[in-house]
């Protein structure tokens, strides 16, 4: 993972963003988080519902320190990321490891684990500006060829920003870390499976008027080269 | 999403799994939550720590009503899955909903949200079992092919039962959900952007001695056709 000098920012983790687990899987060059968060479509957020965890899928948008989350007001969860502590994950699998024996298996992955407190945004710029990163994160080039959001809509959505401070990130790659006596044993194939996530043909609305194109931000997309795999 | 009678049954899920947000998406056949998590390779873990959740992704695997997840007896995270409630998300993407509003983009996906408590599993012939289903999970047909765990590595090994009771299943297939008036007004694209995992070719271990070949189960994954995709 290339990063230029000037994005090579070092995370300052906190103690409980200090990972503890597989050190050497952990980076701290803040070029690595955004390249993870950035990459990601959805992340997985985990709130506090009623005493207990619940871990949700949900798109968001990275603009600098900040995610954006957003979700409908009527949404238990929204108000339950207003009232405590949140957590955030955006996982990449990149292959699977075969290893000599069973308890070496493991996954290439890049994942970003995020805490912190959220916080609601109201002023309006500032919200419709955090609807347009998360947008322009999933289906970048979109947000100024399409209808923008009605009054309406916007009452009716509440919007999240949670900043980067307390953030790690982890990343495996390479092949399996059998024991040696399994290696020297021999016999037993080791290796990765890569995986990757690729883009299929455009499908257009089955209600779309004749004669509208498919955006060149969409066809662009399938036809760039695939992100290279660290396997 | 094709289901035999027999697996036809229906989750009875509790008040607090029960989908309140986005109704249609819901699911309510048993058969659609075996799907989503045996699809998948990687879970969400939330789990509460120090008062606070963190979500981190974690290997599973699943044995009829049960999740099993394991990990180091040293984690933290471990630890705390067991002082409390957990909960857990397996999420495909299936594919990027472009819209003609902004607040209508959305994703094709299929989600399962698990929530409950779990329990160490202590029974040496469980932990055993329930070791086998995790890695025959992500890498079928590999435990009987490998080295089985020592005593040391079982006793490093803290291994969590968790019952699918209480779980909810999202899917969303399909177009863009647009307002008339946007269709009416015309002229701008939508439709759907497909998205699907792809297994690449299998990569020998650095390590690996000659004229080992690579296991038909792996080969076997990478032929096979992909999943096919809700879009």
């Amino acid at each position: 993972m290339s990063t230029t000098a000037s994005t090579r920012t070092p995370l300052s983790p906190t103690p409980r963003s200090t990972v503890t687990r597989l050190k050497d899987r952990a980076r701290t060059d803040r070029a690595d988080l955004d390249a993870v968060l950035d990459a990601g479509l959805v992340c997985h957020l985990g709130v506090v519902l009623g005493g207990s965890p619940v871990v949700l899928p949900t798109v968001y948008g990275r603009d600098g320190n900040t995610i954006y989350l957003h979700g409908s007001t009527g949404a238990g969860n929204m108000r339950a990321a207003l009232a405590g502590d949140i957590s955030l994950a955006v996982t990449h699998v990149d292959g699977l490891v075969y290893a000599r024996s069973a308890m070496h298996f493991s996954m290439n992955y890049r994942s970003a684990v995020v805490r912190g407190r959220a916080v609601e945004v109201t002023d309006p710029g500032e919200r419709l500006r955090a609807l347009r990163v998360i947008v322009e994160h999933a289906a970048p080039g979109s947000w100024d060829r399409v209808r923008q959001p009605s009054r309406k809509e916007l009452a009716a959505t509440i919007v999240l920003a949670l900043d980067l401070t307390e953030a790690s990130v982890k990343i495996r790659t390479g092949g399996p870390g059998d024991d040696q006596a399994d290696i020297t044993n021999g016999g037993v194939w080791a290796g990765v499976l890569p995986l990757q996530q690729v883009w299929g043909t455009p499908i257009d609305s089955p209600d779309l008027e004749p004669g509208i194109e498919t955006p060149t931000t969409v066809l662009n997309r399938v036809s760039d080269a695939q992100t290279s795999v660290p396997v």
